[in-house]
């Protein structure tokens, strides 16, 4: 308890929803929880540290907003509905005025998913929040990696590369002048996650991954799963009119969207018989897809090695100087 | 990936085991899991931190077998059964002399409980491990704080106080000399979870809690949960030869026993109902447990504060000034 601070009960216990599949969580030593039949469990954990992924003066209502839609992210991909949360937060000493703003937004963002805090750890320690999130997905249901298969479409929901654009601003103040910085900024600490819209890809998608590592990374780590190649066509990477006045040109701004991590946006396969399926699913939906390109097997494109995106524009492969020129912006990004 | 150090492939996906019950778990956004019908889920997190709760110079061996032990003694501490495990380590930089061995020990205990590591994150910053540790326990049947009654006798397990001496060691070399110093020392980093007696314990015992903060603080914790008061007789705390030999008499062992944290041992209550059931267990069972006191209301004894205990020695009553000298060494304790 002497580690905990005494901080659990003020800013943590008394603030959780009560689910019914909760049957303990502060308080013991252990939270004992039911997973509804016919269900998988879909767990993930991401850690943020002072210094590594956030700077001392950013806000920590953003950190905490970040942090958790991050690790929602996670079970999004996978087409799983948020339910639990454990943290465990290191701080050097009881920082109530960085705890008070961090707990408003963290339980904000948590009661907007119906995701209960049911355990954690409070330590001394530098700056580091961890959480484990867990959620449902239906048993054989989940979007995974690995099911992408040879002719299916390759499509990103939304618009990608605002979040890298935004930091570019943090890390380098004299672009805030620049058009649309501040909204920029703003989608680098608020980026949505396409939780709902993953849900409704169940049955319909192949695979399925967030971008948070950058469209190209996530993509290979698809083709790595499924054994297979993709085609991406660089001009139908979809981009904000705001990027684009950020940079002044479309060019450099899809050259972002190819590496932009941490935008939870969706990249996900959809095979030929779904198409229809699919077309009718986005003609009632909010939120906006785009194809970029396709799945091809390993022996379709000159390139056999494992895991190769051909980049094309105007339906043309990129020359080797621009396929050069991307690889080397993706090796400085990384 | 860029702050995962590829590590992930060489120190952690190559190891775990392969339980059944994950259908995914290192390779995707989340590991997916089937919880067996007929059980709850226990979930606890605990964090370890340089500088915190280890020094720089010990064993990185030690220090995984310390940090997940007491994340299995949580699940103990409720009767569940260890299944699954979420590591998030931070690091300064990829060190593999010191993951080499920290991994060796950590999968040489966890594959000793049949627990599966199935995710987890690996970022860059100060030296942080935090384990989330899942297990199984049958509906309804979990071992919890709240229920201690009147009457119920309060019994702890094995002996208490080695795990504080052995730390007093390293804090102070010039402790070393003294009797059964080294074996103190190896206690404190290698004490042992009673996972498999707690599960024996399910069904007959009332209450239980893991020692973990000191016996006194987690009775209290029984006590604030039960709202019950409880009398302990200081004179019948279970202690080792080797704890009375270093510190040369039996009072100072004994006054040590009731603050030593990071114990392991189980704190729990029997009713009279279930006392010749559990009689018959421990005649069959190579751990020893003891009888220290008895749960009372908070009317039996003169202070009806809350969570009250009333030590005795000898069946009497200790006197108010030895009462002001435990509550100073509680208080410096913490």
């Amino acid at each position: 308890m002497s580690g905990e601070f005494n901080l659990i009960d003020k800013y943590f216990a008394a603030r959780q929803s009560n689910r019914d599949d909760v049957q303990l969580s502060l308080g013991d030593d252990c939270a004992l929880l039911t997973v509804p039949q016919g269900y998988q469990l879909a767990v993930s954990t991401d850690t943020v540290v002072l210094g590594t992924h956030f700077l001392s003066d950013a806000d920590p209502a953003d950190v905490a907003y970040k942090a958790l839609m991050s690790n929602i992210s996670d079970l999004a991909a996978m087409g799983a509905t948020p339910a639990w949360l454990s943290m465990a937060i290191s701080m050097p000493e009881p920082n109530e005025d960085w705890l008070a703003p961090f707990c408003d937004s963290l339980f904000a963002l948590a009661d907007e998913h119906n995701l209960q805090l049911i355990g954690g750890d409070t330590t001394k320690g530098p700056l580091t929040i961890s959480f484990t999130i867990q959620g449902f997905v239906p048993q054989g249901k989940a979007l995974m990696r690995s099911g992408a298969q040879v002719g299916d479409w390759i499509y990103v929901s939304g618009a990608l590369g605002d979040s890298h654009a935004g930091l570019e601003v943090i890390l380098d103040k004299s672009k805030a002048e620049k058009p649309f910085a501040k909204h920029l900024v703003r989608q680098h600490f608020r980026a949505q996650s396409r939780i709902d819209f993953a849900q409704s890809l169940l049955g319909i998608a192949s695979s399925c991954i967030d971008i948070s590592d950058g469209l190209i990374s996530d993509i290979k780590h698809i083709l790595k799963a499924s054994r297979v190649n993709a085609k991406v066509h660089i001009d139908k990477l979809p981009v904000s009119d705001e990027l684009i006045a950020f940079y002044g040109n479309s060019t450099q701004a899809r050259n972002t969207a190819l590496m932009s991590g941490e935008e939870y946006e969706l990249c996900f396969t959809i095979p030929q018989k779904h198409k229809a399926m699919f077309d009718e699913l986005m003609a009632g939906s909010d939120t906006k897809a785009h194809c970029i390109g396709q799945i091809v097997s390993r022996d379709d494109i000159e390139d056999t090695s494992a895991s190769f995106i051909q980049f094309l524009r105007n339906d043309t492969p990129i020359s080797n100087e621009e396929k050069a020129s991307i690889q080397q912006g993706f090796d400085h990004f990384n």
